[in-house]
Formats: C-alpha cells, structure tokens, sequence
C-alpha cells in the first residue's frame, strides 16, 4: 500500500465514526504525507516574524502612522504583542526579522536584522526593490530558515509587520491573477470606506506606473515589500526542507502565491491556518483551492493566525498517534 | 464606567488595530462579564461526558449497533478515544458519567455511575423517562457539577456518548422550535441517505405517538434521553454557579435549548465551541444568534469540540491580560 492509503486506513479505524473528525483527519493525513510517515511528529515549532517598512505608507495607504512598525518590533521584543502571548502559550519559538525597518534595534537575542535598506522604495515612482536587494532578501529569508531546520524545527509558520503592507499583497495578488485591483484590496488595518477608495486610486495609479509586469519574481520586486520578499525566500527554503510551512493570513497569502507560481507543489506543505477578514484573502485560497483551519474574523497579521491554528494541527497528529483502533478498543464498527 | 465598558476599552487599548482579533475579542468580553472581572481567568478546566443507551436504538436508527455505547465507555476508561487524547493535550480534567448505560463497569477513579436505570425507555411506545427518573437525572446531573465547582473549576464542557441520541436530539429541538422533524434530523454518525429517510419515518411515527408536548421538561422527559436529562441538570447547574459552560455539537445544544427555554440567560454563560456537520444543528445556532468558534466539520461528539476550542478560549484570556496597551509600549494610535 501506498503512504496515503496506510494514513487513511490508520485514520478510518480509529474508534470514531468514518470521516467524523473533519478537517481534523485531512490534516493528519497532509502531515503524515508531508514527513513521509504514518507516525507524524511536530517538533521544535518557530515562528518567525518578517518586518519591514514600505515607501508607499508615505502616501496615507493606512490607518497608522509608518513609525507604528518600528514602535510594532519594540513591542514584539518587550513581549506585548499578541504574537507573543499566543506563541508563549503554545511553546513556539519567537524569531523576529528586521527586514528593512527604518531604523536600529538595541541588540536582542530573539532579534535578526538582515536588511538591505531601510524600507522599500515608494512603488508610486519606482519597483520596490533593486534586483540585488530582491536577490538578497530571498537569500536572508531563506537563510534564517535553513538555521531553524539545522535545529531541529519540522514545522514553521510565518508573520509580518509592516505598515503599507496590504497595499503590496493586493498589488502581488491582482498582477498574479489578472484581477481588477479593487477586488484585490480591503481596509488593511482599518481604514474608512472614503481612504479605502482613495487606497484603490493610488494603487492604480501604480499598476498604471509599472505596466506589462508578469514574471513572479518581478512581480515581488516590483511591488514588494522586502518583508514579503523574505518570505517568499523562507517559504522556498522551508519546502526544500520538507517542513511544514503554516500560512497566516492576506499578507503572507501573497508571498506564498509568488512562492506556488513558481513551483505549485509548494502548496502541498502549506497548511493555512486562518481566512482573513481581509475580503480577497477568501479569493486567494479559492484560487489556491485550499481551506483554511480557522475563520474568526481576524485582520492583524502577525501571524496570530498560524500561533492559534497550531494546537490543532497538534490535535490532528496526536489523535492519529494516540487514539485506539476498533481492534484495539474492541469496539464494534459500522454494522 | 460599567464592567462591560471597562473591558471593551482595555480590548480596544491593546497594541493591536481595532477589532482586528475578531472573535477573541468577543471571547475575551463575554468570559470578563462571566466573572465579573477585568481579569478573567481559566481554572481547573473539566469536562464531562455522559453516557447512556437509548431504547430508540432498537429500531435501527443509527449506523452502529447499540453496544458501541457501552463498548465506548471502555474506551474513554482506558483513554483510548478522541476526548482522551485532546483533554490530554489540554490538561483538561476528564470525567465519564454512566447516566443510562446497558450493563456495568469495574470501578475506575474517572468514571461515576449515577443512573435510575439502564437505557431510556423505547420512544416508539412510550417516553423515554418517568417523571421520577426524569428528577434523579437533572439533580445527578446538577450534583457532578457542583461538585467540580466546589474544587475550584470555573470552565466547563459537556460531552455525550449514546447510540441513537441525534434522534432524541432531533425531535427536542423539532418539538421547541415547532419545525418539522425532517428539518431536524440529519445522518448522525453516518447513516445512509436510505436510512436517513427511514430514521425520519421513525421519528414521525415517534411525534405522533406524544403529540401535545410542548412544556420543556416534558419534551425532555418524552424524547429523552438519559445522558440529554443529566446535561440539562448539569449546565442548570454550571450557570447557577457562574461557570463558563462549553458546549459542544448537535446533542449538547439540544440540552442547552431545554435549560434556555426555562432561563434564556443560561445562553450568556454558554460558549458555542464547534458547528456540527450534522445540518440542524446550525440552524439551532442561527436560532439563538449564536456563533460558534470552530468549523471543522466534527460529528463526533463525546465534547471533541469543547476541547479542540479551549485553547482559543484561552488565547482570548490571555490577550486580555498579557498583552501591552499602546500607551504601555509606546506605539502611536489611529491617527
């Protein structure tokens, strides 16, 4: 028999009804496939938190001031946020990324800073990025990963802050699928349905400055942002890897579709964790045809969404570790 | 400012966008104004399971035979079932009540036995209890959680196990609701579409054998079953003790209705866990304007769902408590 079938049978004759746990039983079997196993096993569980500023905030995209993302990382290192309280409680490891943040963090031990410029440039005159600060942030990106895995980490997930940086996912998400922008953009943080509109007529103003883009990777140098980009890197590296890759919300979406246009079996070590409040991230994961673990409303990013997924992706592997048979339990199956 | 404003404004003040964690943040509100506090906190967890038999099963109206009752019982003894594991995973305190269960159990520190008899009677010719069972059931019931509180729990679930309980549970919420049992009945653990049509014509010919039922304790003591009588007793209880009451899927919400329909303020205690696959059961949801954390897609029962949503439950707590405000970290508010 084949891995797949072994997994199903395993799971069908655990003292349950056929199929009863839902969502529960294809995440076990996804695990099972993904570490090549009928014993699956999350080990050493990170997180890693990509940060960078956008030019683009400059131009009142947000409901937030951009020095919030630098004010945001002080607080990811002083433990206030809720990335850190929901990651503390389920004993994921914290790593916290300066991707291009403007401005320098005192020296911290969960603190990486690999950037190649403070910020990305402004995507209203120029693509966000060079092609050698592209070419290193995907190397950084994947670099922090290979470390984490050289550790002993099987499954990672991935958060970002960044203030502007809806503007860029919606950019990276309507090139990829020649979707009209305002379907692709929503009120990021919270903006009002007066700044929403005048979001939408400045991101077009950007598509209108850098037409006849369609390669995925100048997609992202394009319309960045160096955090994403840095994702997009890990997202490869942990798939290389073979980790289990937990996707959080609309942001992390995007860096992950540049990831699959690129090679589509990406997403089979993919699991999403949560559906944004974000409206096109629903969009995006139909597209992708996935289903997302969680659906309660959240917009923050962060990747709160992968942290508060996880005790049930550990659910999934420990029912399938631990539970009886029907043989085992001597329980009487279907008649 | 009154609990509810106080707690509402030390949500919004978190250094987080407004409202951007959704659900939680109702989650965090709704325990606060449980507790009556600004500092809710999660103790002792429990949960408790009740099992009984169902004299309906003789006609065939489940999957199973109805030996799985007793033969699952056994299982959760030896810790061998879905509940086993994710109480396990949560360090939830599990209890199993033998609240009608056809034949009886060697001793085991886990397990009570508290039954006025084995199995409910058979619906098909007569109500499930007498008054006089119907009576022991709610106190037993009552008694298990009063004796829990009393060792410090404040956050409860309620689980059930018993061949042939979608039934009684269809026809409870068919007879509060005054919908039409085909409305209310749906494949259980896994009927065929076949036997789903002749479930539905049992549990007609059941409707018209009772008609006239409309107080809720009689609905209860006519439709049963035990382990329903014994939950309903059990969330009276919780309630008057201000726990936190977790409930699972389609059964445990047929309890929920019968307790509300006597105090509808039990629902401000209650906290929907899961939306079962079986299809009425969010309809009964819609029904109460409640929505539920989880969507997995779960009919398992046994209060899988209760313990698959405790940790959100408890991210929702502890954002509240452990997450910096702006004016704590220093981040800039909505401008």
């Amino acid at each position: 028999m084949e891995l797949r079938e072994l997994l199903q049978t395993k799971i069908d004759l655990k003292t349950k009804p056929l199929g009863s746990l839902g969502l529960l039983e294809k995440l076990a079997l996804k695990t099972g496939i993904i570490q090549q196993t009928e014993q699956p096993e999350l080990r050493n569980p990170h997180l890693i938190v990509f940060a960078a500023d956008h030019g683009i905030a400059q131009e009142g995209v947000s409901a937030y001031p951009p020095e919030v993302t630098y004010q945001m990382v002080t607080n990811f290192l002083n433990g206030g946020a809720a990335i850190n309280v929901f990651c503390r409680q389920h004993a994921i490891a914290l790593k916290i990324v300066d991707a291009g943040v403007n401005g320098e963090f005192e020296a911290h031990p969960d603190l990486v800073v690999q950037k190649p410029r403070n910020s990305s440039r402004n995507i209203v005159h120029e693509k966000a990025m060079s092609a050698e600060e592209l070419t290193f942030s995907l190397e950084k990106g994947a670099e922090i990963v290979r470390d984490v895995f050289q550790k002993g980490c099987n499954i990672i997930g991935f958060g970002e802050m960044g203030i502007g940086n809806t503007s860029s996912a919606s950019l990276i998400f309507s090139a990829i699928h020649q979707l009209p922008v305002s379907e692709c953009a929503g009120k990021g943080t919270g903006v009002t349905e007066e700044q929403l509109q005048r979001k939408i007529s400045i991101l077009s103003n950007v598509q209108q400055r850098h037409p006849a883009v369609y390669e995925p990777m100048d997609i992202l140098r394009t319309f960045g942002g160096l955090e994403i980009a840095q994702m997009t890197g890990a997202v490869q590296e942990a798939y290389r890897n073979g980790m289990i890759i937990l996707v959080d919300g609309f942001i992390a979406t995007s860096a992950v579709a540049i990831a699959a246009e690129l090679n589509r079996n990406i997403l089979d070590n993919c699991i999403f964790c949560h559906t944004s409040d974000e409206h096109a991230h629903e969009k995006m994961l139909r597209l992708f045809d996935q289903k997302a673990i969680l659906d309660l409303q959240l917009r923050l990013g962060e990747g709160t969404g992968c942290a508060l997924a996880y005790p049930l992706i550990q659910s999934a592997v420990n029912f399938l570790n631990e539970m009886a048979s029907f043989e085992e339990a001597k329980v009487s199956n279907e008649e």
